[in-house]
């Protein structure tokens, strides 16, 4: 782990800086050679069909005696999605409704044509298969470049196991995990997503959620970096690579108050989730919350340059049955709706109202002016533009429509 | 007549086989100076006014007296389509609502303005006219540049009279003739309904439609073409050009069971309407479909690049007031719902499907990778451009709307 | 006063002549450095917050202590609008919602960060204040470029106190004028509803309106201009800049029928409203209309290069209680309805109609053809070349939507 020297911000992010971050002002469309939640577990039953779109590329998903393939939504012959009208006849293939044109589902060869069975494009020809994991409740797809090798391990698009010695939480990997979420489409760009996810001055726009006035809970006004250490850079070559903010570092002031505008942060209750950290490709991790013991994370997965389908889901250490239950419990009448619904729809509205001024030829990329807690964001546009493994090159917009 | 020598497909649509379909490529916004069909006559009532687009042109049309006149739908003043708010003061005469230019039917001169009677420009200018033919209710209009001449005899935008000697259909303009039907808007620029009507590789598309299964037909998987002259061109001079597949020719090979997949054709009853040909600008016709002794025709008539008018008209022998009212009664209660609305349904969701992947800047012109059937396809491009009378410009768009 | 010398219409709109008027063919953003109404005072109450755009300019208003204030509806750090989430912790700022970025609204400095009370990039920036004048229940903004000066009066934006021996009517500034009144957006470029409100010869186009029918007046067909007389302009260096129409000056010539269609106007009692201009920014004035001793004052304020706002009022003398609950009444019951919403919605469907042909990049501009009576309509277009203060550059588009 290194420290990220990345406190330059507002004007001072001069011509020099915003060099440094070039490539992720051009990944509009995301980042490739990355893996991707495609769907929950819990959305694709044995032999269902589904579609999606990440960076925009179509995706058509099929369960098959429990295993689940995926391979590019677009026949070659006339270009149609082949997950808008399912066909399968065989468990080995996925034939495209139009005129035949049947895939293998692990190599993506032309295998036959239903209408011309003997054609000489059989064999000759296919579509790009994708790599998957299926891991506590998410699919996850490995949206590369055909012939991208060797594939990477899904942990390095994941945060890292954090040890927490005083408030353990569950991995996305961990076998005694269980994940519960939603998954929304918002209508901004992935990196506006990202940056509001991650960023630590926008805690007042949560001020009057439910969930905090509920809790009585003392939501900081702002988190303020004091010190280039407050921002801890993981960029190991065997790990994931993100960034951890640590509230509680010492390296930062919690804004409680605000003297010019008579306001102070309400509530009587220490917040929770004081450490958060965002990873490659777009993977926010929020430790303790929305309660000691749990964490959530995020997706912002690019479905097109204008468009991002947000995971946020949360993880529980559930060994026995009874604490599965437990956890289903309060997921579907106290989190799902108070923390994932309620609060994260001010993220989403943020966002959305950012995208006219960032979108594709707009100003604000270059007109922004960010203050000194937008550090950890311009830190983070570096990171991504040190280690995205690929940069997503403009697609034809807007993307095919993704399945509900 | 000649025969096809176009089986190039596939990978083996070579560079030089596409430039022999350039003009086609370019004709995203239809072939002008052809024959259309704009409205049936049951929608234009005497005296009615309707507006109408074609190939983009916007399009006013009238009945006085009984006889059709078409102008184009714009006033030269300020420019707005006069079929919005139609205003007609005299038989002779289209007024604009604004300010009153008044244009002569005839000639398309303007004759007068409402507001200013004495102006100079009255008389110095006006907006072209459109010939009319009105046969079997149909009202077709030619589509053409001002002062091309001379105009074309509908009958050459129209199929041919066939010869069938066992099961004889009727022809368009036969006096016998009687003509039912339907139309509606398709999200997809024409070329894609025209392939989609002509294709002989489509029929497992049908496979569930109401109207074969109840009819427990043996609808072929597909239909491969097997020697080049399983393509009939119809290039004479003085008729029609256009392209016939007959299906039970010996030439083509009708596939009724596909082994790798484990399947056959259901039904047990001989399909219908084996044999089908495509005119220019776009006409369709299917013998004997969807019963013998009757014939479908269809029209893909451009709006602009993007949608086109969907027309699908059955058409039967009817001399008597008998057989008048039975073909009315067969079509109000079978032909109608379960022929060209469900039936033809399936067409219309593939022509769609399409778009996204064919429309201008799209890839599908070139990445598309056809096979052996689609050979009849690629005929058809070609002979296109070697007929069409003249590619349409690119138009405004979106074209003004058609009227409902 | 001068006379305009600018007849030539038609073909006799010379290419010589359109260079004359070259800068309005570019204002299609509207006119900037000029005053418009944003807000009826009765839409905006005490602390209340909205957000408008003209001329593409996002504003945000909000009223303290009786006083409003306009400042730019987008905040330096990240581009959102303030306005879609108002937040006002003190009398004397503007605070956005996001991470709390607070303006003083005075001088538009940034006084404080909520999250970062000791950013160093506060006192540095801020955002643009607008001038504001609130003036019988319209609140006028000056959208002008940063740091224009002087601020031009309010009155140099609207019409003169024209003298009226007979029937004088109400003036926006006067102070015992009462004006009530509608704002509805229109699909069009603000140029078409100018030149539609000022139009001498669409007077046919009402013809139907209830209220022309209920008073059985005899509106005429059209009025041509017959000499350059006709046509007054308003060029005194200290005055607004404008033009007059007076119908009844012997210039005109009122068409009541046209022979070669046998119609004539119907109706029995003489019209009134005879005399309208049109002054910069936009701003039309029928003098006795709707009735003797009413005014009916229009804007058409660019929101982009597709919409204005179309504002229409009546303004009434009304120095008593009993006088203003009187024209309250005529208001609620007759003139809202009858001739603000129905008699004007005519006009809004004709600019609607011609938009298509005149929208950027369309062929209006170039292929219009124009008669006589369109010399108010050329003499208008140079007027505003000659006078428009600045012309807006093309703004992003869509524009930040307009506040309900």
């Amino acid at each position: 782990m290194s420290v990220a020297n990345s406190m330059d911000v507002g004007s001072a992010v001069s011509k020099v800086s915003k060099r440094q971050y070039e490539p992720y002002l051009k990944a509009s469309w995301g980042l490739l050679n990355h893996w991707y939640p495609a769907l929950f577990s819990s959305e694709l039953g044995e032999n269902e069909v589904k579609g999606v779109t990440i960076c925009g590329v179509p995706l058509i998903l099929r369960r098959v005696h429990g295993k689940v393939h995926v391979l590019r939504d677009q026949c070659v012959h006339r270009g149609v999605r082949m997950s808008i009208r399912p066909m399968c006849l065989t468990d080995d293939t996925i034939t495209c409704w139009y005129h035949g044109y049947t895939y293998n589902m692990e190599t993506g060869r032309l295998e036959t044509i239903i209408a011309a069975p003997d054609d000489e494009i059989v064999g000759t020809t296919g579509i790009q298969v994708f790599p998957v994991e299926e891991v506590n409740n998410l699919i996850y797809v490995f949206v590369g470049e055909p012939g991208y090798e060797p594939i990477p391990e899904l942990r390095l698009d994941l945060p890292p196991k954090l040890e927490n010695p005083v408030h353990p939480v569950a991995h996305p990997l961990d076998t005694d995990t269980m994940i519960l979420g939603v998954r929304r489409t918002a209508n901004a760009n992935w990196r506006l997503g990202v940056e509001n996810g991650f960023d630590p001055g926008h805690q007042m726009l949560h001020r009057d959620a439910a969930i905090v006035l509920a809790r009585d809970t003392a939501l900081p006004l702002g988190i303020n970096p004091t010190d280039p250490r407050a921002i801890t850079a993981y960029e190991d070559e065997d790990g994931p690579k993100g960034m951890m903010n640590e509230w509680n570092s010492g390296f930062y002031d919690l804004v409680m108050a605000n003297e010019r505008l008579n306001i102070k942060a309400a509530g009587n209750n220490p917040t929770v989730g004081l450490r958060t950290s965002m990873y490659l490709p777009g993977v926010l991790m929020v430790e303790n919350w929305p309660a000691y013991g749990l964490a959530q994370y995020e997706w912002f997965v690019p479905i097109d340059d204008k468009t991002h389908e947000y995971w946020s889901v949360i993880a529980a250490k559930a060994s026995t049955e009874e604490e599965r239950k437990r956890f289903q419990y309060d997921f579907d009448y106290l989190w799902r709706d108070q923390a994932l619904i309620a609060f994260n729809a001010d993220d989403v509205f943020a966002r959305e109202a950012m995208e006219n001024f960032y979108e594709e030829g707009g100003p604000g990329w270059d007109d922004e002016q960010l203050c000194g807690m937008d550090a950890i964001i311009v830190a983070w546009r570096k990171l991504v533009s040190r280690h995205a493994r690929e940069i997503q090159k403009p697609q034809r917009n807007p993307s095919p429509k993704l399945a509900e």
